[in-house]
């Protein structure tokens, strides 16, 4: 046994426990400015005058940016980080692409680099990264937690920065600002941070410590998911599938993914997609052969989530998605492309990683497969 | 659900992983300078020169201290921070004295102050404390992940320092480190570490992300420690006993201890004693009456086990520490103290969190019956 696991973040959690927003601040050392980045939608719901109410209230100054929707791009980091420069403090309120900006601007606003200068690994990122704190709004990131954070490039082309200098000093988990979220929403993400925690606890990277997180993760989320789908007010089952989000985010930092991210990478590569429904979908069509591998760590998976062996994982995952309501369908956008393209893709050279840690090995023969299947389904509109 | 998970710092996993010392220290930042603090049977073994050399290899400057044995006092924490001045890294190798040591001259060799200013929360820690890799040697106290520091003022009276600043960058663990610990000691430190997890898990403090580290830090102890015992180079059981006490150190950081914890330290505060040794004693009379309690927690602590119910603990514990061969006896220096001067050391102001944090109300008349049971054992000698 041999592993490297990442540090992990200062974790609060509790409804309503933003409200210490302040006092976790100022608990980060000599805190003068603030630099909020934060969803445009909770910006304007009344959520970002409360949150800059409660820092000035304690003679902190607040910056906030909000100019941004859907997946974070360069001009939005570049936006946001000349907002925040002089400012001790970075939290990030939102999504993934939220907490990604946030995270970003925490390196760029303290260096004065443009992010492109450590995109890819180009460069190391400054050691004197701004404090951060990040609140999750939906679950199924794990950005919080993680040091991988994702944009478009100049020419739309996604890209990562990655360093544990990006990762939150604080994360705080209030599952009440999760219950807003929309049901599909709420399944897409909840299912895709499943498939973090599965995938990280099952591919080639996979080890005893990740598993702690990935298999936590993975109790939380059955056993809790369909639940929050089908009633959003209940804070029980919104709180647990927040805080399995949070280990599953955990759980990739150290182990990473495998063959269901390669077919959602592809698949966005092709045309707009949620992240979340095409991982499910992804993980759907290619669970029956992955289960066939019936490696210990497949039938350590089953018996975390109750089952007795690999081989009845697939049926399990296809009831959790239709408990969900998950619908198996793919945007219009996808008319105009074959499964060829979507192989093609998932051929690419950014998406190997995914392919190799996979724990069969994955043959041309099954990428084409899976991408027939996924390129079968009904589109929608 | 309410709760605040403290950090966790970087962990390295690996037998000889000490081996990669010089590069894990260079990644920390700016080092020049390193001080390490180290037990002196381990500087003398050939550990120190080993390394010493491979840090010197990579061009930085080392400075040692082991002066000291045992409990740590005020003045080997003084002596140390004056070596470690000008330092940016304190390394500590060793048992819990050695790395708690290293903990407070991380802060005291930055801020220049004395130990005692920080001692029982007199002052905050400061913020600039030097970087520290830790490096447990025994599987026991938790010293690596946790924000507690203990030592003995200068009347002889135990005194602690607690903070954040004052936790670990980075944690190695090495069980090659290990298989020279003393079959005793081995289990001595391993029940400890078993007691933190158990307790952790168990008590008015114990929540949801607590236990996740609670119950597998049992899972890994129970199932191996008996072998690390019985054969000492099995490097599988050392390291899994060694990550099960690195994970009861991150539970106990959350959610403290309980009764026996208060019994082991009111016997420390009579006469010399292992501590280890003392709260396995202190375990084992409490644990019928604490079961009693018969709480969810309890009965989750026996599932995780392998148990069917709370009640069938006792006999579990009982077992495990005759398989790792404990001997309930209590040292000849005791036998100058009756029962009722143990009863009054737990009733001692310092031992009440101890005690009120236990999931059942202890009565005076509870405490008179432990300390009976522990007083009528066999002295040694």
């Amino acid at each position: 046994m041999k592993f490297a696991l990442s540090h992990i973040p200062d974790i609060r959690f509790g409804a309503d426990e933003i409200d210490n927003l302040a006092s976790h601040a100022k608990g980060l050392g000599a805190i003068e400015k603030v630099a909020v980045v934060m969803d445009s939608f909770l910006a304007t719901s009344g959520l970002g005058k409360r949150v800059e109410d409660m820092l000035t209230a304690e003679a902190l100054t607040v910056v906030t940016y909000s100019g941004f929707a859907g997946e974070p791009k360069l001009k939005h980091i570049q936006e946001a980080t000349e907002i925040a420069r002089g400012a001790d403090l970075v939290i990030g309120i939102g999504g993934g692409s939220a907490l990604d900006i946030a995270k970003i601007v925490a390196c760029t606003a303290a260096s004065g680099e443009d992010a492109m200068h450590y995109a890819l690994a180009a460069n190391p990122l400054p050691r004197n990264a701004l404090k951060k704190i990040m609140i999750p709004t939906t679950a199924g990131t794990g950005s919080e937690t993680s040091a991988t954070n994702i944009f478009a490039g100049p020419e739309g082309k996604k890209l990562w920065i990655w360093g544990a200098e990006s990762k939150a000093d604080l994360v705080i988990l209030d599952p009440a600002l999760t219950v807003s979220l929309p049901a599909t929403l709420t399944a897409w993400c909840g299912i895709d941070a499943f498939i973090h925690a599965f995938e990280a606890s099952t591919n080639r990277n996979a080890h005893a410590a990740g598993k702690v997180f990935g298999h936590e993760a993975m109790r939380l989320i059955a056993a809790t998911l369909a639940e929050a789908v089908k009633n959003p007010a209940n804070l029980d089952a919104r709180g647990k599938v927040l805080l399995g989000s949070c280990y599953a985010g955990v759980a990739i930092d150290n182990c990473g993914t495998a063959i269901a991210h390669n077919i959602s990478h592809a698949m966005a590569g092709l045309a707009p997609i949620h992240h979340g429904l095409a991982t499910a979908l992804g993980f759907e069509v290619s669970l029956p052969w992955l289960a066939d591998a019936d490696t210990d760590d497949l039938n350590e998976a089953a018996k975390v989530i109750g089952l007795s062996r690999a081989s009845e994982i697939p049926a399990f995952v296809t009831k959790l998605m239709d408990d969900c309501g998950v619908t198996r369908a793919i945007p219009a956008a996808f008319s105009k492309f074959t499964a060829a393209d979507l192989a093609t893709e998932m051929r690419a050279t950014e998406n190997q990683p995914m392919r190799r840690s996979t724990i069969r090995d994955v043959a041309d023969a099954d990428l084409d497969t899976f991408a027939s299947s996924i390129m079968s389904m009904q589109k929608e509109g």
